[in-house]
């Protein structure tokens, strides 16, 4: 009953105040249908059940305020794509719509990002060369060209807009192939050093804008001759200003004032309001937006011949616009209790940038200081978003003209304001090197790179540097020799604990990870450092002085006794106690076979074998995680080599997938078993000690100093 | 007494008997001086001991043999460089007597190798385009232009020269630093791959000889006019049949006959006649060799100049050509146990190219085929190395001459002889196929990149494919829960084991590979899956709970009893046990602090918090070899989730350097302290079920089969 009466109750209860809850549909209902579309389209999943009078207000705040920044913004990155600035505008706009409908952030802004505005800026000029726009402009009688501003102005655009659909492209593709892990390559030190070199990018490529220097020579002579103002270089310093206010105003008052003054905006107005009042277009020839068009452009379809001479960029441009939004997403969705789905963001992403990129919008991603606005001014929903896409088609609709008299040194001022977020990050470099050396070496990789050879070049390299570093990492694993902590079953490096001890006649070594062809001969070496002898050079050694003691029997200078082992014929004066054991047998040329000798006593003849103090091996692999085939090969010959010395080698602690990697990799044959696999390093140190018990193993140690006391054999020297 | 007899004699009898042992000398006289000379120059480590009697007969025989195959590659392989097949002769002796000194292989062939030959080659070829060397050439009255075939070939020669000398300093170089570990990631597969891409590449190039089709049509059409012969290419199937009777002699009578027949060498000799006998130069026009000068070449400097434009193939090749070596001297070195040094291979090989290229000598490696003539003819040492040096050298001022006629078409027939072990490497595909996909990938990645984008780039490309699989292969580490073997401190993965049982209200989880950028969203995931709950949606939906309990404690329909559980306030039907329990007391907002929820019970609100069945989640990082920054914060969060829940997080298993890269990477903080770390999981386990014992951890699964018969909290349905 009671059951009955709260589950109808929670039925009736949700849609009005719960918010959505992406899991409770699938573990209540099961439709399948119903999941997909909401998958699919995740608005249909809490559009329907927004609190409207909970949350409706602060995102219309938030969506406002946002709107303002987004306008600002539009227009100021426009110049990084060096377009005319309302397409600024309709970039701030058209993506938002899609998003709405396919995101699955809730906090973020969508709209253009200064990064991945200069990456596509730096194609679009490329691909429009001034000299591919000269016309023949005839001055009072003198020949020269002059540049059709119009044209490139229209080829740019195209451009532009085209890449955006390409990237579009690319990324609804990256997310139907499900590829969205594939970002986190993109680490925070990789993303930290490239924003930071984008940044510069970013900075230098204003400072020209703010500066006056004439990008266009042709036009800026044209201007000087026409107007008034024969020093076009005191406006500079007038232009110079409004940015730098900008940044000392934010950083003395921002930890004073809770909400962050719009100083921006108020420098806007102001600006355009001097620029209006002075004429300063006209008289002194300053560079201004000039023209903002009322309305939208219509829409048109991409050109493709771009997508293919922009593939390249076009990738990088995707891959790094989706990487920050996300990185952005993620941030908030960790504060705000709520998960990113990243497969659907790329769709998202893609889906907008086609959308908008048919509708003369350049690539829209997410910038940090706008997402920080509608997060900060109270923004729950994307319906904040929307708003703020509804206060930019305001501006298109009515207020564009008022901002034509705005000079662009004013709109640069706020893309150089808006980097120092990025610029801050150099901080983070000290702070890694502290915590570890190779996240710092990358980030300081990705951002030279980026700085010296351009942003889509130096992002392959930090990742090519980035992916070095991890295979480096493996390269030099830690290996270390495990001994047991007494009355214990655990075994433990030697050298990082007190009171630990090696078990007798065995060596433990351990590999901290996965074997393959970068590691197997430092793994070789370490093994070989670690037993303390070298198996082939011992193995060689031992050859060597038994073809010895063969030649001696040939010569009749030595014998063997009946279990085997080598004795002197003629008896030296140590060896008296030797004498009473009688019986020696001859032993002919050939049967070296039946030859044991003792390696740990002194041998009769003069070769210097190195002693193995150890009658087993255990690898302990419970850190490996796989073998490649390089590996298996050298592993094998390892085992083989120390079983030829009469060194048992086991295996301890391999899982389930493990045994499979070795088997497939035909790690076993008659040779190396399956018998040498044992579950814990325990065990093995267990049955090796059972062995040694009932005589199948012996401690060449401990006999060795049994035997010190009587030499089996020497040589005497007559 | 015994003792010293016997050191007495040791010292004696190693100088005449023993084999070069490179430790004994550190072992007994520890005179570093000598041992530095020892390592610096190899050979006089061995020269003095060496056993004249044993081994100099097989080593002669052997000279011989490879010095006469060594001629003819010589010979062959001079057409891939594109120069003059006298500088093939060079190219086979100067490399030889450096390598003598300082290199640790005793029976590598140091010469020419194909691989490496064209890749030189394609430079050459690059660098001297026809167009730079054409003359005017004045035929009867009509004005046309010709090559200058003489200073083309001039030119070659310096180019190929200075390339070697630049192959070389980069060998020596990159032995000084001791980076030949770096040769480990040219890892057998991709050699594999690479190098049969490369025999292809050969073989085309080579099809173009021996088909005659015209490299140089200017001489060609010069030829033509003046040669009595109207059909050449008649001439091309003469020219087709000899290589191909290398191939088919070859393998029908490999398997018997012992010692393979130097089948080139009679073809050779053969050819020469016929081509001398029938003048098949003048009257047909094949191409010979044409002139061979008897002696060397004066030395000569590089050409610096050339040294910038071939520094980037120069590298691959310095690579390449290094790679080959050393796996072939290995795979000799294993057999005959003794041991490669890889940085004083480097520079053995460098001084060889630095000296033989001053000699006008291009690339010296080693050739699989030429190294198995020399070490299965019974050469033990680079005793026979110098004799086919010697051989060559009387080739040289010798016999050169009678090789004149010699058409290059069974030059070319010689080296696509030479290829068939190369091609025959396609084999390992399908073994590689069964054994490890990822490796087989790599081969295959190589090879078709090598062949698709040339050897240099193909190169590249296969590392930078291969780099990748080892990064791919830790971003899905295998994750797993463990349970402990009954009556053992062992735990094992659930999946893989009978009659394992999980510890109740403990999961334990481990990952089987470092935690970086790449896998730690994997990470996550899996462990959400292994605790069957996501905490932070878990979190989420308490909260809400707590909310709404609030909210109805506010409205006084639910109060908490004094030890802090919520009940309600009017008291339902079923819950009549409760009644008992008495004094009740109110809470007002704001105290949500003292609310003690049992959220294992069902609670008073319709809120569908999902039950959490662990009070404890251990996780398992002896697999585990080290973190990076991002993995770090991550983890950090994870942590702290789990905390929030009332779950204790713990990890077991870290050795020494893994706790120091926590601390460095400040894992550790007020929240997520040292406490949690265990030497083993047992030890955590004991550690959980002693809090079980004395109270100050609970079991949620076992507390609540008990609550469930009396429900502290329900919502009366009124």
């Amino acid at each position: 009953m009671s059951t009955h009466a709260s589950s109808h109750q929670y039925f009736i209860s949700r849609p009005i105040y719960s918010y959505p809850d992406f899991n409770v549909e699938n573990e209540c209902s099961g439709r399948t249908a119903l999941r997909l579309i909401k998958s699919i389209f995740p608005v249909t999943d809490w559009l329907f059940r927004y609190p409207v009078r909970e949350w409706l207000l602060s995102d219309i705040i938030s969506g406002v305020s946002t709107g303002l920044v987004s306008s600002l913004q539009g227009l100021a990155y426009a110049l990084l794509v060096s377009v005319s600035p309302v397409y600024g505008l309709y970039s701030a706009f058209f993506p938002i719509i899609p998003y709405f409908i396919f995101g699955t952030s809730r906090h973020v802004s969508v709209g253009p990002f200064p990064v991945t505005c200069l990456m596509v800026g730096s194609v679009v000029m490329t691909l429009t060369p001034d000299d591919d726009f000269l016309v023949p402009l005839n001055i009072s009688g003198v020949n020269e060209t002059t540049v059709d501003v119009e044209a490139r102005e229209a080829q740019r655009i195209v451009i532009a807009c085209s890449m955006t659909v390409l990237i579009g492209l690319i990324q609804v593709i990256m997310g139907l192939l499900q590829v969205g892990f594939l970002v986190r390559y993109l680490s925070d030190p990789l993303v930290g050093g490239f924003t930071t070199a984008a940044a510069l990018h970013v900075f230098i490529s204003q400072l020209k804008t703010i500066l006056s220097v004439p990008t266009n020579l042709h036009a800026d002579r044209y201007i000087r001759r026409h107007s008034k103002c024969d020093f076009p270089h005191v406006w500079a310093l007038v232009d110079f200003s409004p940015p730098f206010g900008f940044f000392e105003f934010n950083a003395k008052f921002q930890h004073k004032i809770p909400v962050s003054i719009p100083i921006e905006l108020i420098v806007t107005v102001v600006a355009t309001g001097i620029s209006y009042a002075v004429d300063l277009e006209s008289r002194y020839g300053a560079s201004t937006v000039r023209s903002i068009p009322r309305g939208f452009a219509s829409p048109s379809l991409p050109d493709q011949g771009v997508f293919w001479k922009t593939l390249e960029p076009g990738f990088s441009t995707a891959v790094v616009g989706y990487a920050v939004a996300v990185s952005v997403a993620k941030v908030y969705a960790a504060k705000n209790d709520y998960a990113i789905n990243g497969n659907q963001e790329l769709i998202a992403f893609g889906i907008s940038n086609v959308f908008s990129g048919c509708f003369s919008s350049f690539v829209a991603s997410t910038a940090l200081s706008r997402t920080a606005v509608q997060a900060s001014t109270g923004g729950k929903t994307q319906v904040a978003g929307v708003i703020s896409a509804t206060v930019v088609m305001v501006v298109i609709l009515a207020l564009g003209q008022l901002l034509e008299p705005l000079q662009k040194s004013v709109l640069a001022g706020v893309v150089i304001a808006n980097l120092r977020g990025m610029f801050l990050q150099v901080l983070d470099v000290l702070v890694l090197w502290r915590q570890n050396r190779a996240d710092c070496l990358i980030w300081i990789a990705t951002c030279l790179a980026s700085v010296v050879l351009g942003l889509d070049v130096g992002l392959l390299t930090g990742l090519a540097f980035e992916i070095c570093t991890v295979v480096f990492r493996t390269q030099f694993p830690t290996c270390s020799t495990l001994g047991s902590i007494p009355h214990t079953d655990i075994y433990r490096n030697v050298k990082g604990y007190k009171n630990i001890v090696e078990v007798a006649g065995v060596k433990i070594f351990k590999c901290n990870s996965p074997i393959y062809f970068a590691n197997i001969d430092y793994f070789k070496e370490q093994l070989k450092k670690a037993v303390g002898f070298d198996a082939v050079q011992v193995f060689k050694k031992r050859n060597k002085a038994l073809k010895k003691i063969q030649k001696l029997m040939k010569k009749e200078k030595l014998k063997t006794s009946k279990n085997g082992v080598v004795s002197a014929v003629s008896l030296c004066q140590e060896n008296k106690g030797f004498e009473g054991e009688g019986d020696v047998v001859r032993v002919g040329p050939g049967e070296r076979a039946d030859l044991h000798l003792d390696w740990a006593s002194k041998l009769p003849v003069p070769v210097n074998v190195p002693r193995v103090q150890i009658h087993s091996l255990v690898l302990d692999f419970s850190a490996v995680s796989f073998l490649d085939v390089v590996a298996v090969k050298a592993l094998r010959l390892v085992v083989k080599e120390f079983v030829r010395l009469n060194v048992r080698v086991f295996i301890a602690g391999c899982d389930g997938t493990m045994v499979k990697n070795m088997e497939s990799l035909s790690f076993f044959d008659e040779a190396v078993t399956k018998d040498l696999l044992f579950l814990s390093v325990h065990d093995a140190v267990l049955f090796i000690r059972r062995g040694e018990a009932d005589g199948s193993l012996q401690n060449p140690a401990l006999r060795s100093k049994t035997v010190k006391r009587f030499p089996l054999a020497t040589v005497c020297s007559k």
